[in-house]
């Protein structure tokens, strides 16, 4: 193992890296998390500056776990049950029309089926951070428009975690139909379970807890509820941060009386930007940048624009059209699930490393090209009177790396 | 490495364990730090369920760093300079006896030089939680024996640290008295030039953090000044966890401004209970449990406690009888520094298995045996009447780990 002096260096360049990247970015007006995965583009393969599998490998690891815990946090599985047919609509069909032209594309391109596959998946989950911090700083987070995109987006995260339990459990076992079917059936059944008796499982759990007389009792079983089920989903070949997701969905029921998000913070502070750090450590930009996979990753980026946007406006197109376009604008940015896909797959061996690169382009580009072009789409959109909307999804103003 | 599954396994299992043993030793009115070390013991010397070094190095050389941070935090430096000459006497000579007695009785029973030191350097620094978790219980926070009580722990920490630094300095440079005396200078200078211009440094930094646009930017600028002093001091062969310690110190000024404890509870919660894990998955019970070593164990147990009784009831003896004798026994557990002096000495191959099972021993025992006995001591003890104690010393009445 590295030696302790190189581990804790190796931990303090990482993280001071990354987190002056996500500042430099943020100030920019960009993405902080863009500036993490550069911070890890330029440390590790062009310096090879870091070396150690803890920050490569195990806290990155341990960083996802606790992403898409939060992604859970903030996504109550009963907001579910009241996202309306609208928003229901634009979440379908923004997540079958990319999943299907992409996958389609690539393998008439000559991509093979697994990269097919995982390039499909990769184009389905929206990450709706940016856009609603938007609407958040223009005062429009009661507007239909925002109100049926953040419904959208906890519906979208679901569709997106079984999506990913899908290719991780093809990636792991190889592909059949019936190991697809299998892996499909399992995938809904774990989350279907979850959402309807989570609540049964953990409340008994939660009354015990309630008593002990450590420090934080509720915090330290929330962190073991949520290593717990990604364990339990790993072992059934689902990936663990889906485990992760549905113990955050399942515990956000608790988060008003024992304040897990508040207290949680912390912990994602530490790790994620590790997370988003191994994301760009592991892009090889020799990879990358030769004409062939540039031309695959303009037009996935295309793609990924033109399905998302088409998509999720033509469920709203009653709408008018501005109102819809900029629906379907606002579910454009891809974020960190889409490059979990990439990441599930290239270490699996089933994508190769340039592909890896053309993902990553795909879910930057897409988280970029969105903010700078949406108050032209918001021109119409005004501040509607009503009640505060009530839509599960969290905005943090300046949250770090949830973009 | 250990592959995904497993690293989510065992962290799950490690955490779990360690929180509940935690549980169960504080229901039995047992410090919770105990129970996490049993539970190391038992999971990994004992059942062999655990394996990775994840779990094992990884984990608790991060936790043990954010511990001696978390000390830092509660020692502000400008209280060094209000600590009364009573408790400086309390602190000084709690501090000499114990390492002289310790290390001669050592050499003297045949033990090498290495071990005598390490030996005499653990028994050195008190761990004051428990203590002041019972007179916090009691109401006595604010009687003068209290009060000495909780100063002198605010000196006895760093002088801890100078031991700690020195035997460190020892450990990995081989022992000469021209090292010993470069080591020495070189850990009084780091602490001293900390505690004097600790906060020249910090200022500047801190004003450039507080324009910055992430989310809790004076959080990530905290880990990092610690990841960042560890390193310094690492590099300059004083252990790594002085300068996390001494960066704890430095920033307790700024906790009032930025939340600084409050936001660094999860990541403690998180991180420490594998470093006590880790303390008892280290202990050999064959190495421990014959009659040699444990005869050893009885004594040098014995000597932790009447020195440290003597040492630190001497310097008050005007205080009267019973009143001295409550200040001395209040100083007589040993904890986390103990343990790591032990622990680094065993990582260099300087002191044997056996022996560092007599450590931890000493620093389980004095822990465990200081809060039955108290309340005959603190018989005589009542509240007096004075505005409240400002000790610098933090109590926490349900810290699970901080003893």
């Amino acid at each position: 193992m590295e030696d302790h002096v190189n581990l804790l260096l190796e931990i303090f360049l990482a993280f001071g890296a990354a987190k002056l990247a996500g500042e430099i970015f943020e100030r920019l007006r960009l993405p902080a998390l863009v500036g993490e995965m550069a911070a890890g583009v330029v440390l590790v393969p062009v310096l090879g500056a870091i070396h150690g599998e803890t920050v490569l490998e195990v806290l990155p690891e341990i960083g996802v776990v606790f992403l898409l815990f939060e992604v859970g946090l903030g996504t109550p599985a009963k907001k579910l049950l009241e996202v309306g047919g609208l928003s229901l609509g634009v979440a379908v069909l923004g997540v079958v029309l990319p999943f299907g032209v992409g996958a389609l594309y690539l393998y008439a391109a000559g991509h093979s089926g697994y990269e097919a596959l995982f390039g499909g998946a990769a184009l389905v989950a929206t990450s709706v951070g940016i856009t609603a911090r938007i609407f958040s700083e223009r005062g429009l987070l009661e507007t239909k428009v925002a109100r049926v995109i953040l419904g959208a987006a906890v519906f979208d995260d679901i569709l997106g975690m079984i999506f990913l339990a899908v290719v991780s459990g093809i990636a792991l076992g190889g592909f059949s139909w019936l190991g697809l079917g299998i892996v499909i059936l399992e995938a809904a059944g774990f989350v279907l379970f979850l959402i309807f008796w989570g609540r049964r499982i953990t409340q008994p759990m939660v009354r015990q807890v309630e008593k002990f007389k450590t420090r934080n009792p509720a915090f330290a079983f929330a962190l073991l509820f949520c290593l717990g089920l990604s364990v339990v989903a790993a072992e059934i070949k689902i990936a663990a941060i889906v485990g992760a997701f549905l113990a955050g969905m399942v515990l956000s029921d608790y988060d008003a009386k024992f304040r897990l998000k508040e207290k949680f913070e912390p912990i994602y502070d530490f790790f994620v930007p590790f997370f988003f750090f191994a994301l760009g450590a592991k892009l090889s930009p020799e990879a990358l940048f030769n004409p062939a996979t540039i031309g695959i990753a303009g037009a996935i980026t295309l793609i990924a624009i033109l399905t998302k946007l088409l998509g999720c406006a033509l469920p709203v197109w009653r709408m008018g059209f501005r109102n819809s376009v900029a629906v379907g604008w606002g579910m454009v940015p891809r974020g960190e699930v889409g490059a979990i896909v990439a990441l599930v797959g290239l270490s699996a061996g089933v994508i190769s490393e340039a592909f890896y690169g053309v993902v990553l382009f795909m879910v930057t580009a897409t988280t970029l090209i969105v903010p700078p072009f949406f108050p032209i789409f918001l021109k119409n959109v005004k501040p509607s009177p009503g009640p505060a909307p009530e839509t599960g999804v969290e905005v943090e103003p300046a949250s770090p790396s949830a973009n």
